[in-house]
């Protein structure tokens, strides 16, 4: 896939009047946030860094790269690159032999199902790598032609707002007419930078002040309490 | 141990000015809920029980009986005894299949060894029962003379004040000069209603705002930060 160029995009808007919604991934489709913490504590422990869990956790979802810079100011060192390689791969190891125990959170194979029914535009912007998303995409039971777009395929994940740019644009809508709906503050905060509105879930362990307090302009429980209020984000 | 009578804990106040301190332990003194979250995960789902990871977080900590009981709301169905003890057993031995990657939260060892050198009394009071908590206990360097006051003590664990209240008399301090020291609403929730003054630490992964609503008079992201800050608690 080519860099998004913001200019394409905001040329378009919805041709019906529906505005189109950008899902994160992880903590907000698929119950994945707490595997994934528990695999770079994992990889972490075996290259022998320590990080509490809490840490760990409030950077899921943000670029690996970004997660990686922060670590090493948290462990006052500088990682080489074949440490910061290593890390990566035992991260991935490490969470594909917890995905068994991934599932969809409640309400998000309906609420896909409802959306495309309806249908209202949508797509899929996550910081994961295809290598790491694409079992947690096979059980939501998306049509082919929605887009997924993946770390593999922008330059800069969130939050930088590339990846929800990058799906608004195959969407051919503009980003101010599209919600981004997001588990962690890295969403919004890329929400917002894409010139979108930002939509929190709990889901991910964030709590609702921490969603709030980056420009969520509403914060439901999960996927399923977002499909009961629907009309909220403007959907008919 | 008998069951701790409030009266004979508030005849009781530091006899040199210092304040008491109340230490809960899983996400305040050791980094396990992430492991206590992802062994009640596998417990429920051995027992074809979903619930999503991020519910049972918001949980950790609460007393095991009000656990269960929301539970069967959630899942719409009344669980029987050999269930419930089933459950209760599953957890028990899937945290404890991850307790080797227990740590020490950053501080926590630092902490109490300073409050030992200070003179500073303090005790642990834990909605854990022995089983789980003792390996957690052991990592932490306590002096033999510290209180842990364990789920198995008392009648009704956290958010019911009779933990701290028996971490209190174990002291032989009223539960008004105490500091409660957790990383959970049902911590802070039950120093509210013994007496006590609630400090909160993000280590346990709930956000500030959440302990803050429910009374915490500070947040700290974790011991470290508390240890770094003690004459905000009149540590001297």
């Amino acid at each position: 896939m080519t860099e998004p160029t913001p200019e394409a995009a905001s040329a378009a808007a919805p041709s019906d009047g529906l505005p189109a919604l950008l899902f994160d991934l992880d903590g907000t489709l698929v119950d994945s946030v707490y595997q994934h913490v528990t695999a770079w504590h994992e990889a972490l422990a075996e290259c022998e860094i320590e990080l509490s869990m809490w840490r760990i956790h409030r950077r899921i979802g943000m670029s690996g790269g970004l997660f990686l810079h922060a670590l090493q100011r948290e462990a006052g060192r500088q990682f080489d690159e074949p440490l910061l390689a290593r890390l990566a791969e035992l991260h991935a190891a490490a969470y594909l032999s917890r995905a068994g125990t991934v599932r969809p959170l409640p309400g998000a194979r309906e609420l896909v199902k409802q959306l495309s029914l309806r249908g209202v535009p949508y797509a899929i912007a996550t910081s994961g790598t295809i290598a790491t998303a694409s079992s947690a995409i096979d059980m939501l039971g998306l049509p082919d032609d929605i887009p997924v777009i993946t770390r593999d395929q922008v330059e800069r994940a969130k939050p930088d707002p590339q990846l929800f740019l990058a799906a608004a644009a195959a969407l051919g809508i503009a980003p101010q007419h599209c919600f981004v709906i997001g588990d962690s503050v890295w969403d919004l905060l890329a929400a917002r930078r894409a010139g979108a509105l930002g939509v929190g879930v709990l889901s991910g362990g964030y709590g609702r002040d921490e969603l709030q307090a980056v420009g969520a302009y509403r914060v439901y429980a999960d996927a399923a309490d977002l499909l009961d209020r629907l009309e909220e984000v403007g959907v008919r």
